[in-house]
């Protein structure tokens, strides 16, 4: 199975910083990353992920202060660029929004870093769920959903022309003919769109991997055939195996209409995890963590899911049905899910205490982690996971230490790499040249 | 004095990697830049300098075929954050185009790189000068002069805001008060400009540096107000003592009207240097690489700074005057150099031999160089040089083994460090943030 990890600098939990044993310097300190990204590789994960937005929070600060989410964080791109050097196999991942950005620097940018890895960069393909951001780039707030998928696709669509610019054994750098390149083997990108018009060729050969892993998240109607029809790794986020062997067969049944094959496409289950020896010790360590949410955090991360101004409500007492919109524009999926938790009559401090972004956390032994990952992976609900840890470097390093030796025993984890790019180890295709 | 070096692959020679020495593989190899940096550093130079244009040629491929410039290279940024980890003094300095790019972008990878290598990030603020470029960015082609450093400018005042986003000490990241940050230290920008709207706050506090440096190179009138406004090194290329006494009186000059005391601002005077033992020896290095230039290559190279076609012409007479424009729209510098040795009367093999962009590449004996550099330095043309080399790493790595340690003995180079970041080494201080 695949093991990816998203990182966020002290760790998923929105008080993780809080924690003793927290260092409240990670998210500025290059040498934190780069040993994270040791500790990852040690572990056999193949991705190492960045999430981002392009964007600080300008209201709510009181709160955003007790939960500093990208309020203060190294930019991708450059970040993982830093991290190359300072690992050998395992896979880069980052985060660029096809709402703001242009097609050309995300090709190229991605394409250097592909190079500078020897072979382990991998974009995750995102349309940007707030208005924050887009008030960065000119706009007064984020185009609707709709919207944003049919420029995500053409966007990724012109990306993938600029990376086959170059055919393979382009650069020939031949002293005797005196011809760097073929200029046969150069194919510039003639693409007049909707949202972009984009002719001329990257300036970068083609990459190890052919191209960039692509990856995505979507978990709408519209986001699961955009995977199905571009993706290559997707990070899923339910909660339940039926749920999730569910959106497995539905997202492998789209591909074949796109004319891919099941395979070129792997499921990472979102799996938010925290083991000890005890389950009972487990338990404890999130407990401790949930304790240290203040309320201001629980009220404003509630209502950003739930698109809904939560200010001023009483925290005991169920939210006002008038508060709650009728349809999501942002995070469906987070959405929905709130939603379900206010039909159980939950209160306002309730609903925040349980409610975590994406999957419920699993807290357990070695062995119930483990027997969770192997049932997901072998009935048919994920092809490898997506791991979040409520505290860094801690939870990971309890993690490798613990849990990765037992999938190994099992099988289920390799215990040498399989080659040195992201494709090789994550078992995706080299895809070939496409002749545009 | 400062010193810099502009690093092209194998050189800056047209023809070097046509050279023996040359590892035709250079550009493609992160192992090879990190070699390269870390010799500039042990050489005492304050930048490590990557041009850049983001676009690769599609027509007169026979010549670029020849003659690779910018057809396959690194992405800037990823390559210096690559090159932040293997490098603890020099500053790292990449160029960035404010004619196709997003404020918001530039602001967050430029502090990003600030962040990561510990306060040696450097951006160079140019307006972009080709058309293939515009293309990839949904332009036909690129706008007048004017428009662009007016666009030029709003952008740098914007990038300058954001990276004001934040006070310095704004993140206290204190457990006992439970706050990460101090909302107060918070100043978003709200932008509304002819070419930009930007309101927001950048996601990265302030860097180590306080902004990153920025580096400009602009010759023309509007260039040089720009640069006496806003740049903190000046990249000149004037051939001869004179005109680069005149650029330096005019450029400090210039700087009061806008408040800014000249040490403000560094210029760095261009210097293409091959060293040798002999003078014959470095002449002859000179001349096996002008052999190398295939006349295609000569012509196209010429008639890419004249702004003409001088396809099918003869090579060995003068270039017809109704091909000539009348002005430049791009590099107006390399336009009147050419128009200068027009006016001579040379054939148009003379002229792309005799040709090269900016100085004249000196060529001489350790002292001979020392001497150059030593006469520009004290008489008021130079604060210190952008050094490039017609042949790498060979020339780079003779220039410090030979002119180095002669300039340290003249007491024109330090010893020593005398800090972590660029704007120490170089003497620039560090901007106070300005409340906005």
């Amino acid at each position: 199975m695949a093991l990816a990890t998203l990182v966020h600098p002290t760790g998923s939990h929105p008080a993780s910083w809080l924690h003793p044993s927290a260092y409240p310097g990670a998210s500025m300190d290059i040498g934190y990353y780069r040993d994270m990204a040791r500790l990852a590789e040690r572990g056999m994960f193949d991705l190492f992920f960045i999430a981002d937005t392009p964007a600080a929070r300008t209201s709510q600060l009181e709160a955003y202060a007790r939960f500093p989410l990208f309020m203060n964080v190294f930019e991708p791109l450059t970040l993982l660029a830093a991290l190359a050097g300072a690992t050998t196999y395992i896979g880069l991942g980052g985060t660029a929004s096809t709402s703001f950005f242009e097609p050309y620097n995300v090709a190229r940018q991605f394409a250097s870093l592909d190079h500078i890895s020897g072979g382990r960069a991998a974009w995750n393909v995102v349309t940007s769920a707030n208005d924050f951001a887009a008030r960065n780039f000119g706009l007064d707030r984020l185009p609707p959903h709709g919207d944003r998928y049919e420029r995500a696709r053409e966007f990724v669509d012109v990306v993938r022309k600029l990376w086959d610019t170059w055919e393979d054994g382009a650069f020939l750098r031949d002293r005797e003919s005196g011809l760097f390149f073929d200029p046969a083997k150069q194919h510039p990108v003639a693409h007049e769109g909707r949202h972009f018009r984009v002719n001329g060729a990257l300036n970068i050969e083609r990459v190890p991997q052919g191209q960039p892993v692509i990856i995505q998240a979507g978990a709408s109607d519209t986001g699961r055939e955009f995977a199905a029809e571009t993706a290559e790794l997707v990070f899923a986020s339910d909660s339940t195996l039926e749920a999730g062997q569910r959106f497995y067969a539905d997202l492998k049944g789209r591909m074949a209409r796109h004319g891919r094959p099941p395979e070129a496409l792997k499921v990472l289950a979102g799996l938010p995890a925290i083991v000890a020896d005890s389950e009972q010790e487990a338990e404890d360590t999130y407990q401790t963590l949930q304790a240290l949410i203040h309320p201001d955090v629980g009220r404003m991360r509630l209502g950003m899911d739930l698109e809904a101004d939560l200010s001023g409500l009483p925290l005991d007492e169920p939210i006002p049905p008038e508060r709650i919109p009728a349809s999501a524009n942002l995070h469906k999926a987070y959405f929905e899910h709130i939603l379900g938790m206010i039909r159980e009559g939950l209160t306002l401090r309730q609903l925040y205490m349980r409610y975590e972004r994406g999957n419920r956390t699993i807290r357990g032994t070695p062995k119930q982690v483990a027997d969770h990952m192997e049932e997901w992976f072998t009935s048919g609900a994920a092809d490898g996971f997506m791991l979040t840890f409520s505290l860094l470097p801690r939870g990971m390093a309890d993690f490798i230490e613990k849990v990765v030796p037992e999938l190994q025993r099992r099988g289920l984890v390799k215990r040498e790499w399989r080659g040195r790019t992201l494709r090789e180890n994550v078992g995706l295709e080299r895809p070939g040249h496409r002749r545009q």
